[in-house]
């Protein structure tokens, strides 16, 4: 049972990092106070959403502090996408081993400011701990959406078109990559999936313009296949995907080609922090306008039907067996 | 680098734990979306807290689950508060080491479910994440106050009186008694202490009632001393406290005759979670009546000072000079 007081002086020198993170708000009272007093504008539903990251488990533990911070904040801003929600604050709580140096602070501090400029997102509050375990991070942001205009996961009706946005299967093939075990790939494509997996790109502009258009939308963290099976549990339906149209970076096609059991990772892994999302078919018409919008390539990948199961299409219309089992059918 | 899949059936069936704790918010979506929608009500700022508790360090590992459930969110609580809000929602992040079973998860829930009815408080999302360390937990309070209305460290002025809630330097010696380092203590005043420490109550009336009358707030979480010296320093001004004003318990009033020493613990100790605050004098005419109202006791112990120091003075009219260096002047 150690004694906090002990290393008090130590996160007074943290903070000093993180206050001025804090500062374009004033009811942040630069981290001075026990709480932050926000007003939420008039007319707006707040949303809110908390994410942890371990090392170990959700970075690797040598990760540059700087891509760690952006992950973190990233993460969270993927969840706020996905609501279509426009990001506003947030809190950090961080648990700190004993072997975290002020470099290393003044390292993530610098990735959070710059994400945070990014990203139009601001810190208010957070607590730091130390710990006798890995380093430990918690965020909660804050966000803002027109009142009953959120989006959800339940709407999805048979007949909808599934798009996703950006690039399917790299946040996975990127982990592989930074544990040395995508040898055989050309060095810079290889660097290429790292950096997706270290700093996945939250479609915070594509998420607020699909509100009155989206039928159901999740960011794509657990897997390309587990979370559209999130979508159908909750709204009661299934899917046709067909894998040719699942788009692919040039990373991952030539991962593929190398290693076509790569396919499974790409169906089934995470981390890519897409937006898979359901439509009316006639989205088709205007999708182009906003990915245009939105600065992010949208690709249809399949269709939800009345079926409650997922199928994955080959090339040939023949249904997909993935090679290892439990991620395609709930 | 462990695959989070792995445990997933695991946190599915934690997560039967928590989802009935947020039944009450339809915007929580039975914690199934990617993040909560609420809706502030009109008129109001809200406040925001964040504090992380780690197993080892801010409770001992084999504290009960129900305890460390009601210290997690009575801290934040406190929090709120001290800045006078209204508690409505919160958010929790746990970090789990393999050990931690489903019965201490169900034990846990039924903590939180507790104290969310004792302190109208409702849980609306959270991360449920493997970790290798020690049981980490970090929770996001939101409360509400009219606007301008929220309550701040810095507004001390030279005369103000000082008061505190309830007793002071229970948390602290609490932590002795839980430690057994209190054996000549009488077993009911022990059992009283390590109640204290475990199961904080955060002054949640008191709070809103000193809209409008304290001048400056905070609670009590590092010592009575360090606290007071944080409302000291933002305010620009110093205080004086006599000892034998101080509110103790007839626990802590045993603990101080078999052991003067452990006065030292009741002014620089931590934990207690009472508010601290300040007043114009002429608050000791309406006190009881707040008091009353706030089911708490008031208690007066010094005066805020233009000196930028803190003093603290013996029956005797002496300076006391506490036995351990390093909390009484800043």
């Amino acid at each position: 049972m150690s004694n906090e007081n002990a290393g008090l002086n130590e996160f007074k020198t943290i903070n000093k990092y993180f206050a001025p993170l804090s500062e374009s708000v004033q009811g942040a009272f630069n981290l001075t106070d026990d709480a932050a007093i926000i007003d939420p504008p008039a007319g707006q539903s707040l949303v809110v959403t908390t994410d942890a990251l371990v090392a170990g488990v959700h970075f690797l533990p040598d990760d540059p502090a700087e891509d760690v911070a952006a992950k973190l904040l990233r993460v969270s801003l993927s969840d706020l996408a996905s609501m279509g929600a426009v990001p506003a604050h947030y809190t950090l709580s961080i648990a700190v081993p004993p072997k975290q140096n002020s470099s290393w602070f003044k390292a993530f501090s610098a990735g959070l400011a710059e994400n945070q400029h990014d990203f139009k997102i601001t810190l208010i509050g957070g607590d730091t701990v130390a710990t006798s375990g890995p380093l430990t991070l918690s965020l909660t942001a804050l966000g803002y959406i027109e009142k009953t205009k959120g989006l959800r996961r339940n709407g999805a009706q048979a007949g909808d078109s599934i798009w996703v946005s950006g690039t399917i299967g790299d946040g996975a093939l990127g982990l592989l990559a930074a544990e040395n075990k995508l040898a055989s790939l050309d060095r810079a494509n290889c660097e290429y999936l790292i950096q997706r997996y270290r700093r996945p790109n939250p479609r915070t502009k594509l998420g607020p313009n699909l509100i009155d258009i989206a039928h159901a939308v999740i960011d794509i963290s657990d897997g390309l296949v587990a979370d559209l099976s999130h979508i159908c549990e909750i709204s009661e339906v299934g899917a046709d995907i067909q894998i040719a149209d699942i788009p692919l970076s040039p990373a991952a096609v030539e991962g593929l080609e190398k290693n076509p059991v790569l396919l499974d990772l790409i169906l089934g892994g995470g981390d890519d922090y897409e937006l898979l999302f359901t439509t009316d078919p006639n989205f088709a018409g205007i999708f182009e306008e906003v990915a245009d919008k939105s600065e992010v390539a949208l690709t249809k990948i399949g269709e939800i039907t009345l079926a409650k199961t997922i199928r994955l299409f080959d090339q040939k219309g023949h249904e997909y067996m993935p090679h290892q089992k439990g991620f395609t059918h709930f």
